[in-house]
């Protein structure tokens, strides 16, 4: 196995397809909880914020049903050089690690919790102060979020829309295959999963209506979507080869893209939504990191020859690795039927083997302009759609625009509706590796407000 | 004179009308450069912040060609009560003061910059420590901006875009009168006036080409805005009625949204512009108060009455008095103008009475569908078009899209060139009353880079 150091910069490969003992599905771990856990084996060891019941916050992994507590670890001093380095800059900003200090971190971390690892009698012997219940803990943003970019990049999704909008016959836009098309999205209300989500109010203008109304919508939908967090930015002015774009992402979340399609149907003229998805973004807590996904990279999305991007998009490393091969799912249940007790019902299943640019074009796209990124930017990579009904990752497309319900149980559904609880999920499932999940990223719908507290009579 | 307490809430009639002696045009100052000073009398007042050759960021007042430290005023107790507490709030977070204490402190300056007025000699007696040479000083951001999103209500600005575009020959999209249109834009390249401003790279799309190309964008625009800074925000799911929507502005800046329209013309499908804006946004660096423009409040654009907003956009106050008088104007020079020692030439005068939606609406409709803004959130106009082509407020309207070139000086423009330097200005000219200024909004074009350091030979 490969222990070269690894240093930031033109890092694609080395890194991110980089398997070494930390992949071992074998590997047992003395975090009894993490034996087989469908999300947080001892090979994920994702990172993030978090508040234990004493109210301050600190970094954290996730480890089965526990969170491992960076803070006291650094108390504890079970880390030396380059780990310890890391560990230190992980208490501070843990965002802005780099790729050597996420790998030197993940395997002294590794070997900590594995049974006969490097010291982890020592760790074993201090789990009551180093590992927190997580149940008992507050999951906080693992960053302060910048700026919130949206991108489209699931091209059944796209195809889809356009077919849906009577636009074009399901041709996708001309520029689909050269532009990594994505807009501004809105960064201070996106939460963390558990938070509801309130049914936002809206104008919406109905069909056949002269005038528009101003209430609750009616057409609230989901959007199935990859966050990717940026570790490191560039300057205003500079741009990002592709060679280094995938070193400037600091890792994964998922993300639910909350929209009301009929607010989205009267406001959007060509200045893309605003209203429509403003009101919450929802995204998982824990940053899956590059290293941990490591098993699952696969080429980028087989294009017709004649569809190739240009050469500053065309990172060959990037081609040949950088795009995710990952599972993902919605599941949900109306609040009656989690009061009778029913599990939630799958109602979509998709992969992120269907976006057309990976994460590296992505980043290297948003800043072929000069436009400065910076750590704790977020990047959604837009509704990851499969190309079957059952793969479609939005309501709009899955109950094709209200005509067609879907089933949820014994429910029917067209649009979100207030009491469901919908939630994400994403996971890496590969032969020889062990499993590795994203963990929660689910919201129950609230009803809406009531309105502003205009006053009945305030016409001049 | 009114000296009645003014609170926050619903206060817009109060406030924003109010017109006391520190509007007093005959009033004069012992700061000489502020006489008459076209930009910054002593009605001004408009607050920034700033670093002196010693390099520690502090608050500070525009007063002619000085600037008044308010970290030094604070440390001579010049002030007291109400107008020392708001002091001391300036010293913190200056976005985030009420109109209250913006009042309090602007009336308690007034006094002790003006001939005679309350403290003003001790003041006086204190010039040397209490004004820097605004010329020896780096203007900073005022705020950290957490979100810029960009409105769209240049009525003449969107007509002229239809028309150009032989979209429905001129007439306003159908959600025009109802829906004050926005996108969310970028908020990390937004930069002072001054700072030079890149021409960015792109991928364009020459008329009849099979494929785009990228590299530096040849249709380089600006978009003469107003800038509102949020001073205070709302809680995610709550909304703002349009009564209270007035008090969450800070003030005002001007704001040119640079534009490369050939980067949008091949990106923009229906999601809005991205790189196509992303590359830099300059602002003005004072904060210009909501009081010190009382003088040039005016009654909102004045619509068919089949136009009229719903009822929740419908504050009859805001209606009143709510919309802003202010001259506006765009001048620029070439390289070699500048080298010969000509002035910049005017190439466009506008006016903020080109404005369909008021400020206040804007805020209400912004948190409409409980989206939550921030203190120092910024939100744009939209491009502030005239309806005669001198008001046309881009280049891209000013030429008809390159084809009708204009002039400047003995030069002709359809779009800008690299080493133009180009300044917009914003003023309130009102017999009666001191004319208030904004300061000034400009940056140089500097030449593309070549394009990242793709290797030569990366296809597989």
């Amino acid at each position: 196995m490969d222990r070269t150091a690894v240093h930031p910069g033109r890092a694609l490969h080395k890194v991110l397809t980089m398997i070494d003992e930390t992949h071992d599905p074998h590997s047992e771990t003395w975090v009894e909880s993490a034996q087989e856990h469908p999300d947080f084996p001892l090979q994920n060891l994702p990172w993030g914020r978090f508040m234990p019941a004493d109210g301050r916050p600190r970094t954290g992994m996730a480890i089965g049903e526990q969170i491992l507590d960076l803070n006291r670890m650094a108390s504890l001093e079970l880390l030396q050089g380059e780990a310890m380095e890391a560990l230190q800059k992980a208490l501070q900003e843990p965002i802005g690690l780099d790729a050597g200090q996420r790998l030197a971190l993940r395997r002294a971390v590794f070997d900590l919790l594995r049974v006969g690892g490097r010291g982890s009698d020592r760790a074993r012997a201090q789990r009551e102060h180093l590992l927190h219940d997580a149940k008992a803990c507050t999951m906080l943003l693992p960053a302060r979020i910048g700026s919130f970019s949206d991108f489209n990049a699931g091209i059944h999704h796209t195809m889809n829309g356009r077919q849906m909008r009577g636009d074009g016959g399901g041709v996708l836009p001309r520029n689909y295959h050269h532009v990594p098309i994505a807009y501004h999205a809105r960064s201070s209300s996106v939460c963390l999963s558990g938070t509801p989500v309130r049914r936002p109010l809206g104008q919406t203008l109905a069909k056949g209506a002269d005038k528009p109304v101003y209430g609750p919508v009616q057409w609230l939908d989901i959007e199935l979507e990859l966050g990717i967090w940026i570790a490191r930015g560039n300057e205003l002015g500079e741009t990002i080869p592709i060679e280094d774009a995938a070193d400037h992402i600091a890792g994964y979340c998922l993300l639910n893209d909350w929209s009301a399609r009929d607010i989205m149907a009267w406001e959007m003229d060509r200045l893309g939504p605003f209203l429509g998805k403003s009101f919450a973004t929802t995204i998982s807590a824990w940053v899956i990191s590059p290293e941990a996904l490591a098993p699952f990279r696969r080429a980028a999305y087989a294009r017709d020859s004649a569809d190739e991007p240009l050469q500053h998009l065309l990172g060959p490393e990037d081609q040949r690795h950088g795009a995710l091969d990952l599972q993902l799912a919605v599941d949900m249940r109306s609040r009656s039927q989690r009061d009778a007790g029913e599990p939630r019902h799958r109602v979509v299943t998709s992969s992120t083997a269907y976006l057309y640019w990976t994460p590296a074009q992505m980043v290297c796209h948003h800043a072929s302009n000069g436009c400065n990124l910076e750590p704790g930017d977020l990047l959604g990579t837009g509704t990851i759609s499969g190309p079957e009904p059952q793969m479609f990752a939005s309501f709009r497309e899955r109950s094709r625009i209200g005509t067609e319900p879907f089933r949820m149980g014994q429910e029917l559904r067209c649009w979100a509706e207030d009491g469901d609880e919908i939630a994400l999920s994403a996971w890496g499932n590969r032969e020889g590796y062990a499993q590795i999940g994203f963990g929660p990223c689910q919201a129950e719908i609230m009803p809406a407000t009531t309105g502003p507290s205009t006053k009945a009579d305030t016409r001049p």
